[in-house]
């Protein structure tokens, strides 16, 4: 069994020698630098952790993990335009180190080649796993449709929202985690168990990152910078606290985001308070936690010897900072 | 046999009948939009033609064709962006009639869409079309690379050029024909006669579409507009002119590309003066009458019934404005 950390190293490696053609360096020098600026490397581990967990030889599944990799940096650049983000990982975005154009084409390129990973995978899987990888892809899509139309939308409830990034950040945690038990050749009942078992830790995932902005303790996970405050943000914090609030708490909420020009500091401190009278931070905890149960049952139920679901066991726990 | 409008036919229906979730409608609706505003549907039209030519049951092959479809409009409405264009087939382009941020996503969403056209192809054949595809894909977006450098670019010869509408246009259009092949179950080296049949014809159709700017009878191929040299675009004419114009007439070249707010009228006439003393349409012309003889050598070369041939053959003529 390898651990998370051999993996994350494999996925560097992979990552690092990716064939990629050098016959027009404008295109491909973006492709590198989103790339290179690191992450966890979340979706390629996964995929690697479950193939693991059915197999001990795992170098089949390596480029198509890449190929996860290689999609969700293609998301992050274009994403990054539509958001108009100047900033990803303290460094400047694709779109403002160069510029529109070229981030939207060397974006477009990095679809093709995650497609060129996925076509390394052995013929025996090829079809079903980039069949799992292109359901997902889609998903993206539509999911970050819905999230730019939740932008313009006035009211979004918390169903929306856990629907949204269902499709926007589950969906290709699930697919990975599903890639990975293909490739292990696991039984189609197993494969569909690590389908859920992303899914269900993709949703927490997304939720602990809304937390970490308001709550999140900076020297641990580089993070709470309370950033998603500032800009009204509609997470799953915000648009609970909209639910959820009435009367006066709810003006004040109001007030707040609707505030032109505030102190950041301010209407951090300010919306914190509403939050915390509101047990904004448990309820999205609690959620958080009923996800990551819901994620380590579908584990359980994988035909796998308990002493190999170790190491996933780990992964999805110390997601929500649970350390056992 | 299937005559070629007989396939037209199909491609027309495949695409209306492409499954295209609807969850997010508004990300799917500039999909729908482009790929109803027509074209002549060159792509999947040569593979199925290139399938007919090897077998009589074509049914395998118009999913993915559709995909060659889709994908080429995903460039389309990705390259519209980074042209500025505003009109496509007199109608306003995607980024125009919705917004950048959507043009950027519904493209994408289509990159997805062709994936899931090619995931269709029969398993025997899956991953060779799909290579054949994604290697053009990839190509593809150089292409556009290499045009969007050349914008910029103080000199660029008429090798570069070529170069760049191989990667850009030939590419594609090279891959479509050799994926009929391969789902028509043709040898190996049939398949490479096809893709270099289609290579040839996609430079002499862009040496042809460089030439209808200027050139072109406007009632029988719709163009003629002048439009590429009211805008100084690096067409081959422009190119070539450039390279072969000496003393006066280079100067005089030169003037009409730097005159800043000239009469568009004035500038296609003299322009076009210039192009006819260096004989630019009668070497623009040749050049595509070499390709497409060097095409309908690789055809010759198919082991199939020159019989079967006929309808490949009138397509690759009739891209040249030859009536035979």
């Amino acid at each position: 069994m390898y651990s998370q950390a051999e993996l994350k190293e494999l996925v560097e490696k992979a990552i690092a020698n990716l064939a990629i053609s050098t016959e027009a360096e404008k295109l491909t020098a973006p492709v590198k630098y989103i790339l290179s600026i690191g992450g966890k490397r979340l979706r390629p581990v996964l995929a690697l952790m479950s193939c693991n967990l059915f197999r001990d030889k795992i170098d089949e599944a390596v480029l198509p993990a890449t190929g996860l990799e290689v999609f969700h940096n293609f998301t992050l650049v274009h994403d990054d335009i539509m958001d108009q983000a100047p900033v990803r990982r303290n460094l400047p975005t694709v779109h403002i180190r160069w510029n529109l154009n070229q981030a939207i084409l060397s974006g477009d390129v990095m679809a093709f080649i995650a497609n060129e990973c996925f076509l390394q995978t052995p013929p025996a899987s090829l079809a079903r796993v980039f069949k799992a990888y292109n359901r997902a892809a889609v998903d993206v899509c539509i999911g970050q449709q819905l999230d730019m139309d939740f932008e313009k939308a006035a009211v979004v409830g918390h169903s929306e929202y856990l629907r949204m990034i269902e499709m926007k950040t589950a969906s290709l945690i699930a697919a990975s985690a599903k890639v990975g038990a293909i490739i292990g050749e696991a039984p189609e009942k197993d494969c569909d168990h690590m389908f859920e078992f992303g899914r269900n830790l993709g949703l927490a995932f997304q939720i602990q990152d809304d937390l970490l902005d308001v709550y999140g303790d900076a020297g641990v996970f580089g993070k709470a910078s309370g950033g998603d405050i500032v800009s009204n943000k509609k997470t799953f914090l915000l648009l609970r606290a909209l639910e959820l609030s009435t009367g006066n708490t709810r003006k004040a909420l109001e007030e707040q985001i609707t505030e032109k020009n505030p102190d950041p500091a301010a209407k951090i401190r300010k919306v914190t308070e509403i939050y915390d009278s509101l047990n904004i931070r448990e309820i999205a905890e609690q959620l958080a936690n009923e996800y990551i149960s819901g994620s380590l049952g579908h584990l359980e139920k994988v035909s796998a010897d308990p002493e190999r679901k170790k190491e996933l066991t780990l992964l999805a726990n110390s997601l929500i900072g649970r350390n056992k």
